[in-house]
């Protein structure tokens, strides 16, 4: 059951109370636990389908009005990326949900509670509970204190490999050692810092909700100061 | 440009009023027609993008509501039968979406002003501008004029296959002839009236906004009588 402390902090943290509570026990109720309290437990699959289709729309509204240069092409790539990535597991984490998941017996002991299928099909279930409770504007500015930030930090952004381009560019007249070292790391929320080394002198540092978004970034900076 | 007798059209068929007319005047602009004028068209490419976004939203948020009986995988079929179906094309005609479109030379000459995937466009883009200009509740008030009203015809439930499911129940007990044939056939907006006969003996009739939905009205009617 979805316990007072996280209803308090979720109106803390990001300013939401739900009128139908029910909708938010119903986000974080995998069918294992329904199947196993068939009185009236509701999984969240259907919420699930409807989250979906809310963070599509969501995120598609903030890109077309935040990204103005971006042309159609770019912008469905970047939409892709972002829906399609595990990111949302990491999200689902980071705002409390992992805690508050009913899970079937079962489930739990196979370690279910850190799935990042199930993670990130809890915060598309909770967006949908959301969007029925309170409607389209609710969600933005719930993504606004979490999802977007990490739009606008080029997180999803993969037009360009940096990585490559940066190797390409140090090595046009030879050989060039290129080091990525992950110099800190944690998990609650995911967080990467990783160092970037030419020829064994530091270049420059990148973060990133994984090791590869940070070591891209780490490659931009480079980039940005060198060409 | 968009003229006056649609815009007119527009409010009295569906009550639309927009605030901005260069959203609608976007909409309705083919890339060949911005390449020609490039003082300031735009096409609707990127108001494609967010109204393909915004009508996945629309239906689903429809569905979830309307059929509380139909678990997530029979609403995410049916949802991806709606709008992967050709039948946006047809709401397009039926809307007079058609007229309103500025091609460029080339692609009028083409024909391509009935081109289904071009009409398809039209009709997201055109769902993009109304909910940049008025948001989703506008939205949602045309698709109820539209395309809801297909949706509870059963026009994209195809859980069923009728026809197949029909020529089985009929033949238990050997050979039948079961015939279809088209009796109305209309094309602004796209209707069409299908016969069944069962050894040459009218049995039903089917409606349908082709003629493939109409043969599976007719066979389901059959064997709601039959069964």
């Amino acid at each position: 059951m979805v316990n007072k402390e996280f209803i308090e902090q979720l109106d803390e943290k990001y300013g939401i109370k739900f009128h139908k509570i029910e909708l938010l026990e119903e986000a974080f109720t995998h069918s294992s636990y329904a199947n196993e309290h068939p009185e009236g437990s509701r999984d969240y699959e259907k919420l699930e389908f409807l989250g979906d289709a809310v963070l599509e729309l969501a995120i598609s509204d903030y890109l077309y009005r935040h990204y103005p240069k971006l042309n159609e092409g770019e912008l469905t790539r970047m939409r892709s990326n972002i829906v399609r990535t595990e990111g949302f597991s990491e999200f689902a984490i980071e705002c409390g949900f992992q805690d508050q998941i009913n899970l079937g017996k079962g489930e739990e002991k196979a370690g279910s509670r850190n799935r990042k299928t199930l993670l990130e099909d809890v915060f598309e279930a909770f967006n949908g509970a959301l969007f029925l409770d309170q409607g389209l504007p609710a969600v933005q500015k719930f993504l606004h204190l979490t999802v977007y930030p990490l739009i606008d930090r080029g997180e999803f952004d993969d037009s360009r490999d940096y990585k490559t381009d940066l190797q390409e560019f140090l090595q046009q007249n030879g050989p060039v050692e290129i080091e990525y070292n992950t110099i800190s790391e944690s998990q609650l929320p995911s967080h990467f810092v990783v160092e970037l080394k030419v020829n064994g002198k530091l270049q420059s540092h990148g973060e990133g909700h994984n090791k590869k978004s940070a070591e891209q970034q780490a490659a931009k900076a480079a980039l940005a100061e060198l060409e």
